[in-house]
Parts: C-alpha cells; structure tokens; sequence
C-alpha cells in the first residue's frame, strides 16, 4: 500500500471492504481489509503505456461486484440421498449447497477466473460443499464417489492459475478451508511436521514459530516455503501442484520440502514413506506429488521443518550492466558451491526499470548517476536477495555473492531495495484488484530453462508477449539451480475481456512450449496449462500419468474435466513444438 | 594392502593373479593384479571370534577357481534366426555364445553370487552375451525382444549385491562394459555430463579430471558419486537402482546428481527431461530410477557435475564417549543448516573397535589412554569425514563439526584416522575374496531410518544378527540427512554354504522390515531384497510399479524373475510387519 499522497489526480480506488456474500467478497484477493493501489510513477507509466488517461480512471472499467451472490439459477443436482450420505459422513452441518458457499470454491486465481467472475459468469458449479474434519472423512467421501461415480473437487486455498480448482462437471467440492488445517505431529528429532492438507502458509508457519510455546520445542522453526501466494494458499496445494516458494534456492521446492504423503484414493489410502532417501523401487513421494487431485485426495503431509534464524540473514543488491552479464554472474553464485541464497532474484532490464519506478529509487540522485556510469534504463539489471542457514553459513553465501558481484562490474544497492521488495512480496495481488477496476489486467507465467537455453528462451516469449499490444513484460529469475533456474514473466496490459486473456495467454504458452523450456516451474499444470503438456513431455512419456490414472481412479471422478490433460481429447491438446 | 609383515604365522593368501578365463577371474573383485589381506590384528581376531587356528588357514576351504570356465553343457536355446538378427544388429563379432562370456555375466556380488561360483553351481546362464555400441542398437534389441517375447537383462558393472543381474530366465544378456561406455556430450555452461550407461565410474571421473584437456573446459569437474563400488560399478547401475556414494552428504545420491535419463523400452523411447525442477505432473525421472532394468533399458544419463576442488577439503575424526552421544552429535550436525559435510561417518562400538585394530590405533599408546579417560572399547564411537565445495563453505562445515563434536565431549583424533579409511574405502572387496578363502564370509546390509528411530532400528538389527552364530557385526551410518541416515551392516562371519548364506541374509532383512526401516537405502531391491518389498511399502503402493511395469513392459520381458518384486508368486513374497 503506498502511504504517500498522489502529486496530481488519485483515481478513485477502491478502499471499502467488499459487502459480505458479494462477488467481489470472493474475487478480490486474501485479506478483506487490506488495500492496496499504485505508486503514482507506476499510476503514471500505465497512463503512458496504455495510452489512458485520469479520465479513463474516474470510472469503473468492470462491475466491481459489490452486489450479493444470490439466484445463480444452478440447483443442486446430486440426488438427496447423496447429500444425505455425505451429510452422514461430515456431519448436517457441514454440507452445504447454498449459493455463495458454491461459488466461492469453483474459481481460482488466474486473471480468466476473476474476469469471468466479474462478468457473472459462472461456467462451473460444484453441486454441493463439503467441509471435511478429519482423514477417516476423507477417506469416506472419497470411497462413497468412487462407488456412485460422483464428481469429486478439493479446494485449498483457492490461489490456483491453471483452473486447478474448478469443478468442470458438477459434483462435489471438499473445501479444505474451515476444519481440515489441524497440526497432526510435530516431531522435533526429525525436525518434521504432520499437517491436514487444508494447513495454511500463514498458520503453518505461526505454528513452527511458536513450536516452544506449543509443542514445548527447543526452538523455533519455519517451513521455509513462501510462495507470493503464501497468506491464501495451503499446504496441500503446494504438494499436489508441486509449488515452489520464493526461498526455495536455499530451501527447495516442496518437492524437496515434503517427507512423505498420505492420499484417499478410489483404491483405498496411498501412505508413501518418510525416508529421506531410499532405493526401493520408483519414489512413490514423485509419483503422487504433481497429481494435482486426479489421483487421490491428499489428506496429511509430513513436511521437513527448518531452524527459524532470521537473526543470521544478509540482504543484498546488485546492479549489473546488462542481462548477458547479470545471466553469468548468477549462475556462477549457484555453481561456485559456497552454498545457496534463501531469496535470490534478479530481474531482467523492463523489470529492473519498473522497479526503480516502484520503489521510487526514479526519483532520488541515484538513477542519473546510474545512468552516468553506464548502468542504463532498459538494460541494466536489478539483483536482490537474502540468505538464511546457520550464521557462518549465511555470511559465506552472502560474501561470495558479494565476491562474484563486484567481479562482474555490479553495482552494490545495499539491504534497502531487498527490504522494499520484501514489504510488497506477499501483497501485489491486492494491486492486482485494484488495477482490474480500471480495465488493467496482470498475469504472470514461467517456465524453468537451463542456463544454456536462458537467453533464447527469455528473447522468444519476449518478443511474443511485445508483439501483444499494450503490454508490458517484466521477467525475472527467482529460483535458481546450478543447471538453470525458472524465468517468471509478470505481463500487465489493458484488458478485461477473459477471452482476449485466454487467446492473450495461450499466445504466451505457445511461445514457452516452443522454446523448449519445461512449461511450469512452479505453478503446476492444472486445466489452463493442461492442453500443451502431453506434447511438452513427449506422448509415451505422457502415457506414464494416463496409466497412473487409471490404476488409482479408472472411472476418473477425481478432479475431471482436464486437470493435468488426463481426460483432454485430442483436439484440444497443443502442440507448438514442431513449429 | 598390509605392507607390514606378519610377527607371527602368515597364511598362504593368494597372491596369484587368476589365470585368464578362470571362475576365480570371475568371481573375484575388480583388477586382476590387487590383491588385500587382513592385517595381523584382523587376522588374530577372526580367529579368537571364529575359534579358528593358523592350521585352518593352511589349506584353502573351499575351491579357488583356478580351474577354466568350459563346458558347462549349458547350450544357447536361443534359435539361430535370433542370433542372426543380433548380429545383424551390433556387429557379427559382438554377440557370442561362448560360456566364459556368458558366466561372466550371470552374477553380481553377493556373497551368495560368490560362493555359487565358488561351487561352481550354475543356476542361470544367459542364452547369448551381446555387446552393444549405440543407443540406436539397444532400442533395436528392445524392439525385437519385445517382438519375439526373448528375456533380456543388463550387465553394467556387476557389482549388484541383489542378485540385480542375474538372468533367471536366460535368454540375452546386455554387457555394457565393452562398448556402450562412452562420453556423449559435455555442457559446461549447465556443468553437465551425458554418457552411455555403460560407463564406469573411473572413467567417468578420469573424463571429468581432464575436462579442460579434453572439452576445453575452464576447469576440471567431479561426478560427486564414490560408492564402495566405485572402481567396478557403472553409471547405469547407480541410476537404475538410485544407488549412493560415499560423499552423498554433501554431493546427494544419484537421485539428486541425475538431471536426465533416456530408456529404450518396449513401446519405444523414453526421454526424461532436463530442467532443473518443474512442476509438470508427477517426476518421470524419479519414476524411472529405481526400476532396475524392468521398465526399459537405460541408455543415456545426463549428470549433473561439481567442481573438483580437493585442495579446499578438510580431514577430521573424533571420538565419541558412546553411541547415544554420537547419534545426537550428528543429528546436530545435520540439522543445524550449516552445509554439509562430504563424508559423514560415524561408526558404532563394535566397528570402532574393530577399526582401531585395522588401523593399528590398538598398538598405540592411543588405546589405553581413551580407556583411561573413560572412552571404553566396546562404548566410544568413531566419527570421521571430509568436507568438500568451496574454500570458505567446505571450512565452515568443519568448523561446526568440531564445535558440536567437542560440545558432545568428542576427543578430536586428527585427519590420520580418516586417510586411513580412505586408503581402503574401495579396495575391501578384495579383502573379502581373500577371507572367502578360508571360508569367512563377509558382507553387508543397509537400510534407512529416521533419527528417531535410529536407536531401535540399531539394536533390533544388531540383536537378531548377534543371535546369529559366529558373526561379527558392525555398522556405522554413512549417508546423513537432516531427517534421518542410513544405517550400513557389515557382518563377518565363518560360512561357506550359500544356502546357509541366504538363509542368514534373510533373517536380518526379516529383522530390518521388522524394525520398521527401509529395506534398502541405496543397494537397491534387485531379485535377492525383492520378497521383502511389496509388504514394506504396502499392498497399494507397491501396485504403483506394477502399473508401471503394465505400461512399459505387459509381456515382462525386462529383468524377469522376480526383479524388484514384479513377478513374483504370492508365496515368494515376505512379510514380517506384524509379527
């Protein structure tokens, strides 16, 4: 949230909690009192890129959606006998097939849910909602589908951008929010933690932290995964999409994050083992996690747990002079094996130069001097992080990155650019509501490349996403490997049309499967990704996923429609490769 | 090697190389020119443990295959017309019937393997040996098993202690060894390597020595991956059954080294893909490691390489007072996030002891002042390592090493235990063939626990193999994890029945499935470990490879007979979980 005033005209954003049981209660991201709107250098750039002026922002673009959700005209079309069973299982209360409760689990978080959303558009409904409360439930419901051949859904925490969560045939949604997020196990020898897949980031990670008071630990822990999404999203999305987050240079990605998994499955439960490491056949951990709810409904996580030592963190940044240069440097700080960074991002020069904006670095002495000493606008490049671990470890990561830096001709920017990204890292979602109100729309996509591939791939999905009309691309790296890192593209434009976004996005897809970069880093696959997967991995490849299908749920109740392209026709897949 | 001569009785070790295509050629490990025998105080100790005296050690037990491999009035049952296309296939001088070929490759290294050959007992032969040279030749011979239902199986390095490739069924045998052991691609930007699956690790790690001279390369690599095994074993064994190496703390097992593999399989080629982490459905490659030849025939792996920098490596060992101690000293070493150490060993009482035998520390004044300070033979623990990565990461490593070993009230002894150990770390093996001799038989059994099972696993094991008649037993964990380690047994024993053998190897892996560890925690399963897997991973779990193997391989051509678990009669199958 910018606290400073606007110079000249301040749009008319919108600062008024969304009325409770109203669209926008469920469009609008996370926190219903939290606001947040741009900086006026970032106000006055889209001006200029968008060709708009303070006229175009004195009125709404869309319905902003204060009006109720009510008479959606969808009744619920599972037979009273289902719901009665279901209502048996959960217990009376906890089955729901009212309006609001429905639609506030069928859409997710991409720019095509909150414009349809928007648009009152409702393509899918679950018939009924369920609010699960413990595993044995799960298990029940799950079981009771696979036997009527009902549709089953789960929603987590709602943040997915691949349609991970919408119900495409009806059927029955778990809502994981209300009562499956318990502690199950804290184990402080093995510095792990059990948790109901509903956990969320927030709660996860107040607990660890709290692991003296509550469990009587001898000190404080953390998960050590904060995805942007981390306050709306849950433990179980991060598993089943395969997540990732913003520290996962020095933590991992929940695939290494995670011990073992339990499922519901149509054939029963899926307990995977809690080894960190074993030779006993194919890792059944891989296996499940990635499944995104197709093959069984997750129910308890282990996830390994880290030391809570802030105390010991080092934030750093850098300028370097231009992508090419900062490209060699970062790979060389995750070759160099002096340890990893916990955040360690560098932005590409479109990004570099919108940052500046934001963190109004535009307006102080030191952008001309950049300048003067040929750091340019649109080529110089910004690179920020922190290192976490214990104390000696940290200082060594840092001075290293240190080391490299200078040896590349980087400019230091000291802790103060890091802490500035750091006040927005959780929060940009809320701008994202706010922009939406005035027809701005922004998305992001990103792939993983190696570093042998980086420059090719971030040129052609560039210049794809500039020959779009009004738009802006920034790209970064944000989770690095010594053989590569991902290439996250935030692309903001004007529009408000969901299926301009679609065709917009697909656009961008194309270009990423083309490339040859793996398609998703860290978003997962869901059904907005689904169609281009099977030709990215090779179709006898992809047949590995079908016959896991079909051992687990051969008469595909769970999540269909879709999600990972298990139940796609073959018209519908993509296949840009030999393009 | 014992370079100091005996005071007293030396017996007649065998210090002959085996003549050319003799049994003892076959059955004895690695170079034909090394040979090892115990030193004095190992030999006195095996004595008093097996109540043996110098006059057993003057004649040999059992027979030591001097004689030539021939006649085994085995013919090839393969018809003519197979044969022909074979050659058709790699070349009329590259698939032989002869049967030293064929025996050369029928056997791993199990003691049960060495002692069969010893006895010159011949379960099974393969029908023919083939000698591919190309990726292109083994997807033709997959494709032609395929199409005329021949069993085929894959020798690499041989070194499998699992019966991994033993041909059950006959029909053709891969040899790797020969020709399908070369670089095909070099990236030092991503610091990769791809290589046929036949390569072994010297060259392998020769190549990477020498990358500047033979790439160009700005500096030479390391593979990071040294099983015992190192010398005879192949990159394709360690992919297939997620083999680790002795440095695995630091530089991970081959499932963490591995970026990408290629299978030639029955319904055609299977490429994995090569990014770093990526969030497209569950992990092909973690799907294909650990299936031991079943899913297809591995041709193509791309490494990951480290920068080899041993002049940044420190050398440490200490003693602990007891094993309780050292577990939770080295727990604390995992857990506290300050990197990892390279090797990571630490020894249990009874292999201390032993240890300071070998190492003529029980010759020293050493000895009795531990004893006097209150470490007691029998009590105190060894713990040695080395670290490796860059300069200041490798001496923080060791830094909190020594502040948490001497917190625990661990007396530090200095680099020279642990160059002691890394003289023999991959030359026991030859040890073993020279007690085999005398009919003492050596080898070992690993499983994974996590910490806080590592007390229970350790005694439960140790008992059941103590209440084993004539055995020495000792066991160190040696690849640690912030979770858990394994735990590594080596049991000594005077036997030279192979069925007497099997007999003992099955009560400790009952006992091991029991305790509730992992059966294997990088040996890999093959067919000897295969009746204890289905019931140690679950019923439905385990249903996962066989839905696997449905889709890769439906006529079970791939490794027949019993290779992990997949063909197995109910009957065949162990468990021992409830009892």
């Amino acid at each position: 949230m910018s606290t400073k005033k606007y110079k000249g005209f301040e749009p008319k954003w919108i600062k008024t909690v969304a009325p409770e049981g109203s669209y926008r209660s469920i469009f609008r991201w996370g926190d219903p009192e939290f606001f947040k709107w741009p900086k006026e250098s970032l106000y006055n750039l889209m001006k200029d890129t968008f060709k708009m002026t303070d006229d175009d922002f004195k009125q709404y673009n869309d319905d902003i959606g204060f009006d109720k959700v009510e008479n959606l005209g969808r009744s619920c079309k599972l037979a009273k006998e289902h719901i009665d069973a279901l209502k048996e299982i959960v217990g009376e209360e906890y089955v729901t097939t009212d309006d609001y409760a429905r639609l506030s689990v069928a859409y997710g978080n991409t720019a095509y849910d909150l414009l349809r959303l928007r648009h009152k558009r409702i393509d899918h409904l679950p018939d009924v909602v369920v609010y699960p409360d413990t595993t044995e439930q799960v298990e029940k419901i799950v079981a009771y589908v696979t036997k009527h051949k009902i549709p089953l859904y789960v929603y987590g925490g709602g943040s997915s951008v691949t349609r991970g969560v919408e119900p495409m045939k009806g059927g029955i949604t778990l809502d994981m929010r209300k009562r499956f997020n318990k502690v199950i196990k804290f184990n402080e020898v093995d510095q792990t933690i059990t948790v109901q897949a509903g956990m969320s980031g927030p709660k996860l990670e107040e607990t660890l932290h709290n692991a003296p008071q509550l469990f009587g630990a001898k000190r404080a822990y953390t998960c050590g995964h904060f995805p942007q999404s981390f306050e709306y999203s849950s433990v179980g999305g991060w598993v089943v999409t395969r997540g990732a987050g913003q520290n996962s240079t020095y933590y991992g990605t929940i695939a290494d994050i995670v011990l073992s998994q339990r499922y519901a499955t149509p054939i029963g439960v899926i307990q995977t083992s809690h080894y960190p490491r074993e030779a006993t056949g194919p890792s059944l951990n891989q296996i499940m996690m990635g499944s995104e709810g197709t093959f069984g409904v997750l129910t308890e996580v282990t996830l390994k747990v880290f030391r809570w030592m802030p105390e010991n963190r080092k934030r750093f940044s850098y300028m370097f002079k231009n992508w090419e240069i900062a490209m060699k440097a970062a790979r060389e700080m995750m070759q160099c094996e002096c340890g990893y960074s916990s955040v360690f991002r560098l932005s590409d020069p479109e990004e570099t130069s919108l940052m500046l904006k934001l963190y109004n670095v535009d307006d102080t002495p030191l952008a001309p001097l950049l300048d003067k000493l040929g750091y340019k606008d649109m080529e110089r490049c910004m690179f920020l992080g922190f290192t976490d671990g214990e104390k000696g470890y940290s200082a060594n990561v840092a001075k290293n990155i240190a080391k490299i830096a200078l040896k590349n001709g980087a400019i230091p920017m000291t802790g103060y650019v890091t802490k500035s990204w750091e006040k927005g890292r959780f929060n940009d979602p809320y701008l994202r509501d706010t922009l939406m109100d005035f027809g701005i729309c922004t998305d992001t996509l990103e792939c993983t490349v190696n570093w042998s591939n980086m420059a090719q791939v971030h040129r052609d999905v560039r210049k794809v996403c500039h020959a779009l009309p009004n738009t802006v691309v920034t790209t970064h790296m944000s989770h690095c490997y010594p053989q590569g890192a991902n290439l996250y593209f935030i692309f903001i434009t004007k529009m408000s049309d969901e299926e301009e976004f679609k065709a917009y996005h697909t656009t961008i897809l194309d270009a990423i499967q083309k490339s040859g970069a793996a398609i998703s880093h860290h978003h997962g696959i869901g059904k907005m990704f689904a169609p281009w997967l099977e030709y990215s991995l090779g179709e006898k490849e992809y047949g590995v996923f079908r016959a896991l299908k079909n051992y687990f749920d051969p008469d595909y109740n769970l999540n269909p429609g879709g999600t990972i392209g298990l139940d796609l026709k073959p018209e519908e897949k993509r296949n840009m490769l030999n393009k």
